[in-house]
C-alpha cells in the first residue's frame, strides 16, 4: 500500500528526507515494501500545497532551493495551514518537522496531538513534544491505532532509541550514560588540544557546530531535554523536564582539563539516567570519564551512548548527533518502522 | 500463542539462554507477548527428553548441575536423537546450539536444515552453517514460511547484525570494519602494557578466553568465519569462506606495538568487508588503528564493529564478544523477534 504523507515544517530536516526518499525511491520500493506519496507541504516560511494524487518531489525541492514559494505549485490547493493541513488531507502519515520548545512543546506539540487524534501515523524530530507529553501522546496513539515515532530526537539518525528498544528487547536498561551533545563535544575535544573555551566556542560558531547564542547547548540544556526522552523512553522515568538535574559546560577551564589529563581522564557533557529503587535518577552535567572507556575516545561533534544493560553489560552505540541527511534519515527509519 | 521450543545441544550458551528464560518468564509474556514451552532437549552428553506437553526447565537445569543425566527425567521420552527430535516432537521453533564446523558446518548443519524443511523456525549461535550455506538455508527458510535467525553468532548478544539489519535500515553499509575476536583483543591489550605474546596468551589461557590449542583464535580462523558472516548477510557478498583472506596475530612483536605506539596508533585485528565495485573484498588482519578512532578505545574481550553508512557515515557498537549469557541472550532476542 502506498503511505500518502504530508510535511508539517519544509526545514533543512524535511528536505533532508525528502532528498534521501528521491534517491531511494527505487530501493525502498523493492527492499522494503516502502512506496509513497508525498500528498502535502505546510510549511511557515515556504508556503503551502496540498494535492491528493501527490505532488512532484523533485519540482517541489527545485521551487525550494531557487526560493519559490511553494504557493506557485502549478496544481494542488495552496494556502493550507499546518493544522488544516493534518486535518483536512488525505495523508495517513504527518512528517512533523516544525520547530520545538524543550518547555511548551511550543506549535509541534499541537501538529502532533492533531495528527494523532485524526488517526494519523506521526514521525517527528522534534524533542519539545517527547519531552513535555509523551505519555499523552503514547495513549493517543493507542486509541486511535497509530504509531508516534521520534528516532530522531537523540542522537539524530545514529539508532540510540531503536537499538535500546527494539535489537536490546528483553534487555532491562539500568542506566544509560552518553554524549548527547555535538557542540559541546566538540568544545571540549578543541580544548583538549589546549584551546581556550572562548576560542573553541568561536570555532564551533564558525562551522556552524554552536549557533550565535550559545546558551542551549554550553548550559545543558539541550542535553537535559535529551536525557529526560532517554529517560522516559527506555526507562519509563514519567520525569518532567525540571527533574534533570543540569549543569552546563562553561565552567570548566584549561587548567582542569589539564589535570583530568594527567589522572589519566577526559572531560566529557554527560547525560545520565539510571534507576534507582523505584524511581530513576537524571542529570545533566560535565564528569570526568577514565580514557579507558568507550566515551572518552568520542571526540568532536560525534554523539555516543553506554546502555548498561543486565545480560550483556556495557553496550554502546556511537554516531553522529546532527545534519541534514543525518537528521533526515531518521524521519526515513520511523517511516520504515511504521 | 505459546511457542513450543526444543534445546538441540545443551551447553552453557544453552543453558545460559535456559536461565535467562526462566528468571524473566513473567516480564518476557507480559512486556513482550512471549510465551513459551520448552517440550524437548537433546544433547550428545547430557541424554535427551521430550515431553509434548512441556518440560519442567527449572527441574531440568537442576539434574544437569548435579551431573544426572536427562533420560532420569520423569516423565517424558528419552533417548530421542537431534534429528528425530527436530522431525518428530511438536515444537515449532528449534534452539540449535551444538557445536560448529567452519569448514563443513558440521553437525548443526544438518538440524538447521532439516528444521526448517520441516517448517520449523530456528535461532541458533553456531557460525558453521551461516558460513557454509547461508543462501540454501535461507531460500529453504522462504520456501517453508519460517525463519532462520543467528544474532549470536557474531558479537553474541551484542546487537551487531540487527543493528545493521534493522535500526540502519534503509541505510546502505558500504564497509564493516570490527574487532570480532575477543581473545586476540585481550591479548593485543596485555601486549600494549608491555606483556610480551607468549605470557600474554598465557594469561587468555588461564582468564579461559582462549583454548588450550589457541590456533582458532590466534590465526584468524574465527575472525574469519564472522567476517564472512558479516559481509554475506549484510552485503549480499555471496563469498565463500576461502574468498576471506586470513592473517593471524602470531607476527606481532612487541617492537611492533611500540612502533605503533610512537606513531599514535595501535595493532587491533581487524576484519573488513568492503563494496568494491560489483563484489565486496572481506579480509582478516593485523592493522593499525588511528588512536582517535573508536575501534582504537576497544580494550580487553570487548568487541566492536564499525558501520560505514551512506547516509550517516561511521555508527559504531561496543559490546561483549562472548560469554555464557551474553550468547544465550543472543538467541532469546532472535526468540522475540519471530
Amino acid at each position: 500500500m502506498t503511505q500518502k504523507l504530508a510535511f508539517i515544517g519544509f526545514g533543512v530536516v524535511g528536505q533532508g528526507l525528502a532528498e534521501i526518499m528521491l534517491e531511494k525511491e527505487k530501493t525502498l520500493s523493492e527492499k522494503y515494501d516502502f512506496d509513497f506519496q508525498v500528498v502535502a507541504i505546510s510549511d511557515i516560511k515556504l508556503g503551502s500545497v496540498y494535492d491528493p494524487k501527490g505532488l512532484d518531489l523533485e519540482e517541489v525541492l527545485d521551487m525550494v532551493e531557487s526560493g519559490v514559494s511553494l504557493s506557485e505549485y502549478p496544481d494542488g490547493k495552496t494556502g493550507w495551514e499546518p493544522i488544516k493541513t493534518i486535518e483536512e488531507s488525505n495523508a495517513d502519515t504527518i512528517i512533523e518537522v516544525t520547530f520545538t520548545d524543550m518547555e511548551t512543546g511550543g506549535p509541534a506539540l499541537d501538529h502532533v496531538r492533531t495528527a494523532l487524534k485524526h488517526g494519523k501515523d506521526v514521525v517527528s524530530t522534534n524533542k519539545g513534544p517527547v519531552a513535555q507529553k509523551l505519555e499523552e501522546l503514547q495513549s493517543l496513539a493507542e486509541e486511535n491505532d497509530v504509531q508516534y515515532k521520534f528516532e530522531g530526537t537523540v542522537l539524530s539518525g545514529t539508532p540510540a532509541l531503536n537499538l535500546a528498544l527494539k535489537t536490546l528487547a528483553g534487555c532491562e536498561i539500568k542506566k544509560v550514560k552518553g554524549i548527547v551533545n555535538g557542540t559541546t563535544n566538540y568544545i571540549l575535544s578543541k580544548m583538549e588540544e589546549g584551546m581556550d573555551y572562548e576560542d573553541a566556542l568561536q570555532k564551533a560558531q564558525e562551522l556552524g557546530y554552536a549557533e550565535a547564542d550559545p546558551t542551549g547547548d554550553v548550559e545543558g540544556v539541550d542535553a537535559q531535554g535529551k536525557t529526560l526522552i532517554l529517560a522516559n523512553t527506555l526507562m519509563d522515568a514519567g520525569l518532567d523536564l525540571k527533574e534533570v538535574e543540569r549543569e552546563g559546560i562553561t565552567g570548566l577551564t584549561l587548567e582542569d582539563i589539564e589535570d583530568a589529563k594527567e589522572e589519566g581522564h577526559r572531560w566529557k557533557l554527560i547525560a545520565q539516567a539510571e534507576k534507582k529503587g523505584d524511581g530513576v535518577d537524571a542529570k545533566v552535567g560535565p564528569e570526568k570519564i577514565p580514557l579507558d572507556h568507550p566515551l572518552a575516545g568520542v571526540m568532536g561533534p560525534t554523539n555516543a551512548i553506554t546502555y548498561t544493560t543486565d545480560h550483556l553489560g556495557e553496550v554502546t552505540i556511537i554516531g553522529p548527533g546532527a545534519g541534514k541527511e543525518e537528521t533526515g534519515y531518521a524521519l526515513l527509519v520511523d517511516l520504515l518502522s511504521l
